[in-house]
């Protein structure tokens, strides 16, 4: 159970966001920010029936993560928090994951992805698409910690 | 970009759920089965704050998981659908994402995650915990393609 687990990345995401913490803390707050998620065409068929879908997670890899911090005062708070209690990206496994809005299908083999709502560094390695379904995903009484009060009440 | 990613699970799952196909397609589903997630003592740090969140992420490996399916016909349907617009677990990367409740927090290293809506299956790797946060996860104007009237209305 401790022996290493091996990935391969699917596809590579193409952003405006160049510089390590350039990108916003959350996709959520930059809707306006769009990118491109380059599926590699030996994935493309798995893409099939994805167009039907109004938003995707990207599971992906943080590829200019630093060194693990178990500990680390994140954006939006002035304390240090657990780094599982937080989304920061130096983590013991560096898998970052985003939601992001669908906008659109292209490329010779239907495999570019566009999106906004985008929030991860360009050329980031991608390692699995899912599609958001509510009504597996979101619960209606989530508290959400330390997080309190630091984001707007509705959400 | 194309190369290996390699990760070392930070822990491992405790289920009821033991055999293939044993679990609901979806914890939400079966919010009464409960479990433990058992973090290794050297991230217990890291899970500092995490008792004030009511529900996680967590993402982790399919260890059973069997060749890859780049069409499969998903739990909830009759037709083959793409992998990336299903969650099934014979993926190019087979990395679960599941929601549970965080119910406790036990162990001599305060490192036993007491957890229900449990959909994961005995003995499986863990990756990371990510925080829930509906601020930065849900949208309100979802569509959900295939799986559109299969799950019930207010999901």
């Amino acid at each position: 159970m401790t022996t290493d687990i091996s990935y391969r990345p699917i596809g590579v995401i193409h952003s405006p966001l160049t510089a390590p913490g350039a990108g916003p803390p959350q996709g959520v707050f930059a809707p306006d920010i769009e990118g491109t998620v380059e599926v590699f065409p030996e994935f493309a068929q798995g893409l099939t029936d994805l167009s039907g879908f109004s938003h995707l997670y990207l599971l992906y890899h943080f590829h200019l993560a630093g060194d693990v911090e178990l500990l680390k005062k994140p954006f939006l708070d002035d304390s240090p928090r657990g780094i599982f209690a937080i989304r920061y990206f130096n983590r013991p496994n560096p898998i970052g994951l985003s939601v992001v809005r669908l906008t659109g299908i292209s490329g010779s083999s239907d495999n570019i992805l566009e999106v906004s709502e985008m929030d991860i560094l360009d050329g980031t390695p991608l390692l699995d698409i899912k599609p958001v379904v509510p009504g597996f995903d979101y619960r209606d009484d989530v508290k959400v910690g330390w997080l309190e009060g630091k984001i707007s009440p509705d959400r």
